[in-house]
């Protein structure tokens, strides 16, 4: 932590935060220039309040030198971590694709599009089984029985299943399904379940909070390894700005900033980011030349008659032109997207 | 709803649409103009996603013309609802005054702070004793021993107590001990746990979310409210903004716009919206004259020894004199802040 | 400046950084810790680009220690500025009102106009005669012909005159009708027209812009002041977000923030900053109470009729009780508001 | 334009909208539901301000239904507009690289970057001779000087010339010098200066506003188009968030929405959009990708040296591996990057 004082700063006040930074177990260095002291504190303390500080009098100014999470952190560990899930391998020179609709609705539907997304090359199956709305008035999700249709769809076909746990109560029944846990935007603060899914065995997708800066969202990576559990996906989602056009704002330059301050894979779902179907194709192109370790997109075999965000699902003749516009441009920068894995059953 | 077609929609496509509205149950009035058929689609379906009908071919433009809430709406209740809690009433004349520590500390410390927000004319006492924080490595609050200390103390007093439940597996504990439950920022899209507060019969603080439209508040109202529970207060907190100065942009045009489109009471919380002490008093200052019906403010007898939040925490005589100020704003717009309650015990 | 060094960032990268910092005329304090070495540079080098540091390798942040501004600083001048124009002081205990419609459109509009608020404590006549309009088929203004109306206006009720310059071209003949330049939010980084203001003798009114930051607005203010003109008002009028509920999102925070960072006066404009009459009153009333130094309103004759900005202009009675409000607020905080300069003429 | 009644309006308060609407030349439809009277306004009243609506007694909300711009607007011109500059295609399947330093610093250095960016497939030249900086104290350009080294660099090798013009009094100066006038950011909404390049027969590149919304910066194109000039460059180069790692959030969304929304070309600026070289070239992949017609880029012989902008300005062997990343992913979308133009006079 490195203390400006305030230039004219008084001697006993320089000594009070001496003192005072002394007290919290901190090591302090002191340089005087012409105008300005500055009071370098060494020591490592997580989770410091830094305006503890900043409030003492004769303080300008007070800037961390480290950054606020450990484990997450490229100082931790240096090269990027690849996660092994089922066959897919996550962070490596692969593309992943997790692709399904928003919503599990019938035995029909999930099996229909596993069929058919793992006929492209995707390795994940995506569906919600229990859907954070909005409004009390929608759709609220099959529930377990929704659980165990995503879980046989996805073994028909050869893929691993991801689906978002919404609550601390249904932890222990998401994960007897799942192979990746999906924590939602809105959940990215929610505590004591990051907490809960840190002492998992299970992979943890964690998305992006829609106001949520990217230190932030490394910090919540942070609860769920200080736990224990260092199998993290992060995923971008679109952040709230105040443009009005698209739902959110999907921030890709967020790809290369983590590539940078983390060693977590990141992926892109460009589904909510923009909210809409026409958005979705280019902003998937976007997010893998941006260096997106994978994507993650809504697809339905009747969008019309979906029951949640069909505005957003792809169709499947859609999904399979992105499928082969990515995979070129992957190819472009020296990355690859996986080949079907199953017979295709429906084409 | 107003679906807007295209300059140039087809005779067959605006069919479509109409079928497509039909088919969800609404009657449909057609007006054609010169340039654009505009539809009118009569009927409430709460929770409908306008999108599904923006997608359509040839549509421009769909808008809602009904609030997407109902309970929380002016049309639902036309005249402002005021809340009976103790001897409180919010939502009246009285501007009420919610203080204490950000977190339950100790006995003595409660006690100390409960003597002496009473004496100034605070009817609540905060405190919480189970903290959601940024970094796993910080002070994570002392539990059921601080709703313990902290009933204790509201009731030497004569206080009100408001403290925060993070989980939908504390509610029952906090239950036995708070009169109003407090939901965070973070946690105003936890459905899970507004659902079950929404079956219990003590009011619920609803604090609105850093990037939390004021439409998405009150449709968290909503999921409240339609679970029965109509004891709800709203909570200015500050939104996510571009500014850096301050932790957030406390947006107090908020408190005129929710006065007109809803009966529900809203205060405000100056201490989380800005950050830092000396910012506290001028913004309480400013939302007692833009209407508030209450300020809750952090309050600490050692602020620098607080073990959460103690720079944006007042000293005792800075509290003394805030309510000096806003005891005479209020009278100023024809409203009151109550006389003390208790003995001033530290006077 | 204090550079952060990478934890193991080697010596030769740390004597790069050095050399680098000497080369651009920096003294270097060099302070190694166990983790980091911290490099602080001394001197004072306005409009260095913090960046050249940042990208050299083995850097892992850069912080600046003084404020990259100077004469809007409290280091430069710290008691508050207080501005004499005419009759007015602005920046001293006084509260000014400064009020007009938002276009002049002819010379009954403005006399009445003028004489009512003067009549109620108003010491500047604020009115526009070249408009900035986001629509180029919007009306823009009446002109140098509006100046003279304005000025006449003025001059008859004994109030001072404040319009907006629009473009470098129209200053000299802006400065022969006005008493304070008007610098509106879309040009408040047009540093060709701040410099030439710059040049004059005549108060600038700086609004902020949509989307600035705080410091970015005092660099503004610096571009003004650097060329010799110290005769600065700030006003805050509402800041971009993603509500959109009200036009803008006005950030009263602002004012004690710019009260501790510089000794520059600043008044609030919560016309623009909400952009609907309801939320008018509340706001301005909050402007005063959280400590701004004035208010700017549209009021207007005939608001329904005005050619631009009418829904956000207030009726004559609205006014009247607006200043009625806000001259008890004022009294609360130890400050007042004008009381009327000329004999009403319209009461 | 649609009405939307409150629930239980007043017959009189309808009346008294549907004569208002007339009174300005709509023709109006009345559309009776349950709980909502609707109205359809007809006409086109381009620049109306339907808040003069909105705050009619009984009025619950309104709503446009044509875009407020014309002649950018896909109603007015169904195809994309390709723009013929030189010898370059601006909006085909081209993808068009711009290409230079920041600022024009000496004759050598614009004359080696104009060889190598030529050898490399850029059409265009790029450099700055007047520079709008957020200090006073930072470099301000070279001036004419500036413009006269870039016009010869750029004939040399067989460039087009792209330049910002800050003022409605360098008009005339930089016409003579440069093929395409650029205006930036800050100056989107400077409406002295969009009307008097709407009268110019020279293309014009409209960067879009730090905070302008995808309608705002149509608007901008809007106020060129209406004097005359139909030839019109968007570029986006990134909108202010919360976000602080990146000096903005580029938003690439907005590539797609403008396609569907207008037919004129949009580039993408990522030098601007993130403030980092190694943020560049992901961007750049990403905006082409995306769907851009073209991108501008910041490149220096010696970044280190440049005086304005030299942190995200890249390195010559940068950006030639940048091109050919972006040709592979311009083919793998079916559009290309043009060849070299000139002998390579630098390889």
């Amino acid at each position: 932590m490195v203390v400006i004082m305030e230039q004219g700063a008084s001697e006993s006040e320089i000594e009070a935060v001496i003192n005072n930074l002394n007290a919290f177990g901190f090591d302090v260095h002191r340089s005087s220039g012409v105008n300005h002291t500055v009071l370098g504190a060494i020591g490592v303390k997580p989770g410091f309040d830094i305006r503890i500080i900043r409030v003492l009098d004769g303080v300008a100014d007070v800037q961390r030198v480290t950054e606020p999470y450990k484990f997450a952190s490229r100082a931790w560990k240096n090269e990027p971590s690849i996660l092994e899930i089922g066959s897919a391998r996550v962070g490596g020179t692969e593309v992943v694709i997790m692709a399904g609709p928003c919503a599990v609705e019938s035995e029909e539907q999930i099996n229909i599009t596993a069929a058919h997304v793992a006929s492209h090359g995707a390795t994940f199956l995506r569906g919600g089984a229990f859907k954070p709305r909005t409004s009390p008035y929608s759709f609220q999700g099959m529930g377990e029985a929704g659980l165990r249709l995503l879980r046989a769809a996805a073994d028909r076909y050869g893929l691993g299943v991801i689906t978002e746990v919404t609550d601390v109560t249904k932890v222990d029944l998401v994960y007897s399904y799942t192979d990746v846990f999906q924590v939602g935007a809105r959940n990215m603060q929610n505590f004591g379940l990051l907490k809960v899914l840190g002492r998992k065995d299970k992979a943890v997708l964690l998305k992006r909070g829609l106001s949520a800066t990217i230190e932030e969202w490394l910090m919540a990576a942070e609860y769920i390894m200080s736990q224990g559990n260092p199998h993290i996906i992060l995923c971008e989602r679109g952040i709230r700005t105040f443009e009005t056009y698209t739902r959110n704002t999907l921030d890709l330059s967020a790809v290369p900033v983590i590539k940078r301050k983390s060693h977590l894979p990141i992926i892109v779902d460009p589904s909510h980011g923009t909210g809409l179907r026409n958005k979705v194709t280019p902003m998937a192109r976007a997010a893998v030349a941006a260096g997106a370790d994978g994507i993650m997109v809504e697809v339905h075999p009747d969008p019309a008659a979906a029951k949640s965000d069909g505005p957003q699902s792809l169709y499947f003749e859609q999904f399979a032109e992105l499928v082969r516009q990515i995979r070129d441009i992957a190819r472009a920068i020296g990355r690859d997207v996986p080949v079907a894995q199953a017979t295709p059953s429906d084409a």
